[in-house]
């Protein structure tokens, strides 16, 4: 275990005992069994590193839920949060506030051509909420198709478009909402043996779908560039391609949600700019701003919003564009710009983290599948490498995943975990040391799994 | 026009302008018609205050979206926003974090007996959207009852509750979501000429319902304890106490919505206390830290909390108990009490906002009905106070109505404006002298509206 306790007073552990009591008292948890849960405390947090409750520092390899792309308490977008605390923390929607426009000024310049507006949310739920009622009104068409194996937020109609365990609870309405089978090569849906026949296939159980539902009852279709979540599994070649001619050809809005992927995530500043797609609407959160304050958004294609431009959009909130949120926002895209944060996170995906876990893959028997590009990557673990049985039943753990991810936390990894995988996620500016110190332990910490191959 | 320029310099008027120019550019902005809007700009503001892009200073009596219940910039929030900025920005919500385990015991402290538990959510809509999927998985059914005029939130199925025209053209699927009338004695649905008379008959309605939709298909009813943006109109004695005697009688949960009424806005911490209402779910934000970082969340009796002690709640959010948020909520909340804020609302409820209201509405013809608790009011404006017939048609506006919210800016007052409505809902720490200046404001502006009485 890393230990390092410099930061961490007793004062500081004697507080975090205090607040793990009160948490256990009053805060209701998302997604836990409230009573079973055992919340970690984390006492600080610096650049790629948290201090647990026992004053235990670990690498953080989850960016929290992969969102603190510039790492803990970049100082620059701190100081940008409290110079604009003190200037005005709040404004109302309907009024201009400079910070919210600037902030829409650098996302526009970010995005692809012809997506000039920004429509601003509290985070990436809401954002995917209001991507779909943008493309229905805009269409005059209710049904959204989306991806299995897929996650869009939390809220009802979001979650319901979800295609993740997480739904099944929340199932109470479909509101139009019909899923598709991704392209995902590594457990295809298709029978496909390569990437070529993956996309051929996909595209053509697609397309199926859409002239069996009715391509004029179709609003809409949203897919996550790189599922996150739900897998890391990137689209074959051509698929994107072939989506975005389908949803040309049937009139159909292409939504991104590029909450996960986005801002730099991938090694690029969108996931769709490694492979040229240019969707109607993009849903953004997280990396936006690192969520150092909540904040989300839909950036619109001109086309999209022009149907609003005479006619009110039948959607807001309060917090719409809020200034401090903004303004984080308008600090994290300009420290990425100065520090070539993108670029290296291509950089470590290219050089260190990808080399390292094929390298991993070779060595543990339990690894099945490693994939990703730049500070985005799963290992996907196996019982069995001819027949991928997964070491976790979908939507559920397992004791050796259990395992492995306690051995992760003794040896100093503070791991993202999902069902039978670990992901790679760390932020995109993680000293080249620590991210190799951190997939050390990862290496070591297979061997747990391994003893769980079968 | 109050004009004072004193903390806006020529740069300040610069950056405005600019400001203006991006927004229209790439800000897309809530419940607008894009191109037709003109937004006025916020260049700055301080307690009371606003000052618009060309530097004339406001008195905000809209409190913004009704949330900067404690004013613009109080410096102890400010200072916490800061010092949080400085210590920590964001954590994951599984981990325990201090600020947010403080913020969930101080408002558990405000809630009813019963209600320990807090789950954070990033807004109203959320707040709303999760309660609702609480009641449902606690009670197994699936009917939501809410009222017509009424807002609960703009995400899909908190729009779809709400009973408001925002809701029209979002309405693709009811999701068992059933409207009942409302108790609302100036605009009776019954007949009625009393409020007794009110109170029954809108009970004996609401009963009929429940009955007639199926008592055990029914999760939830939600209502706006004093219903905000549909016109601040205040239960009729008894009618809170008839509603809570119907849920227990039936087995619905109540959720009382909080969002606008909560956090000492009608004189009260929460607006259900005035008549001893003890609800099952409390929906909550803007008041709790004044929106000045985004905020809400629910608060949960705890036998509903129970039924997810060994049961995964399906629900969650990457914010949710967002440090900097909570962070503010705590200092907010300690404000208030330090600063007697509650009281101080209650107080300018009773002997300013109150008294002059009612004389104003002895001198103005166009003043159909003025209504109101704390700081919480509203203004009804008619063609014809013998037959009521309103000022603004339902869900539209009215020359009448734009002239008065023109000449209310014009007279130095940012105002808040509904269909046929004035609000007056200041911050609860308004000098007195201010909110005398704004209803002087709203006095002379009126002579507008009684100039269209037919």
């Amino acid at each position: 275990m890393t230990t390092d306790t410099t930061p961490i007073s007793a004062t500081d552990l004697e507080a975090g005992r205090r607040a793990h009591e009160l948490d256990r008292a009053h805060v209701f948890h998302s997604w836990q069994a409230q009573a079973l849960f055992q919340p970690m405390t984390v006492l600080a947090a610096s650049g790629s590193y948290v201090w647990d409750g026992d004053g235990n520092r670990l690498i953080d390899l989850s960016s929290q839920l992969v969102n603190t792309n510039i790492g803990h308490q970049h100082p620059a977008v701190v100081a940008a949060i409290q110079e604009q605390a003190g200037r005005l923390c709040t404004v109302a929607p309907q009024h201009v506030n400079d910070a919210r426009s600037e902030a829409a000024r650098l996302i526009t310049e970010l995005t692809p051509a012809g997506l000039d507006r920004v429509f601003f949310t509290n985070g990436g739920a809401d954002a995917v909420e209001h991507a779909i009622r943008m493309a229905r009104l805009h269409t005059g068409r209710t049904k959204v198709l989306s991806a299995y194996r897929s996650y869009h937020g939390g809220t009802q109609l979001a979650v319901n478009v979800t295609g993740d365990p997480r739904r099944f609870a929340n199932d109470y309405s479909a509101e139009g909402v019909v899923h598709f089978m991704p392209a995902y090569t590594y457990r295809s849906y298709f029978g496909s043996t390569t990437e070529e026949e993956e996309t051929e296939r996909a595209l053509r159980h697609l397309e199926d779908l859409i002239v069996l539902e009715g391509p004029t009852n179709i609003a809409a279709l949203i897919l996550e560039t790189i599922p996150g979540t739900a897998g890391i599994y990137l689209p074959p070649p051509g698929y994107l391609a072939g989506v975005r001619e389908l949803t040309h050809r049937f009139g159909i809005v292409l939504i991104a949600d590029e909450v996960m992927a986005g801002f730099g995530r991938s090694g690029a500043w969108f996931a769709f700019d490694h492979w040229d797609l240019e969707p109607d609407l993009v849903a953004f959160a997280k990396g936006v701003n690192s969520g150092y304050v909540p904040l989300g958004g839909v950036a619109i294609r001109d086309e999209i919003a022009a149907t609003f431009d005479e006619r009110a959009y039948p959607g807001g909130l309060t917090y719409s564009g809020h200034p401090l949120a903004c303004a984080a926002a308008v600090a994290t895209i300009t420290a990425m710009r100065e520090e070539g944060m993108v670029d290296n996170a291509a950089r470590l995906g290219r050089e260190v983290i990808g080399p390292r876990l094929r390298e991993i893959a070779e060595r543990h028997p339990s690894v099945g599948d490693v994939r990703g590009l730049g500070c985005f990557w799963a290992v996907e673990l196996v019982k069995n490498r001819e027949t991928r049985e997964p070491l976790a039943p979908y939507g559920g753990s397992s004791p050796a995943m259990t395992e492995l991810t306690a051995a992760l936390r003794t040896g100093g990894v503070l791991p993202f975990v999902n069902f039978n995988r670990v992901h790679v996620v760390p932020p995109l500016n993680i000293p080249d040391d620590d991210l190799h110190a951190g997939l050390d332990v990862l290496d070591e910490a297979l061997s747990v799994a391994d003893a769980h191959v079968g």
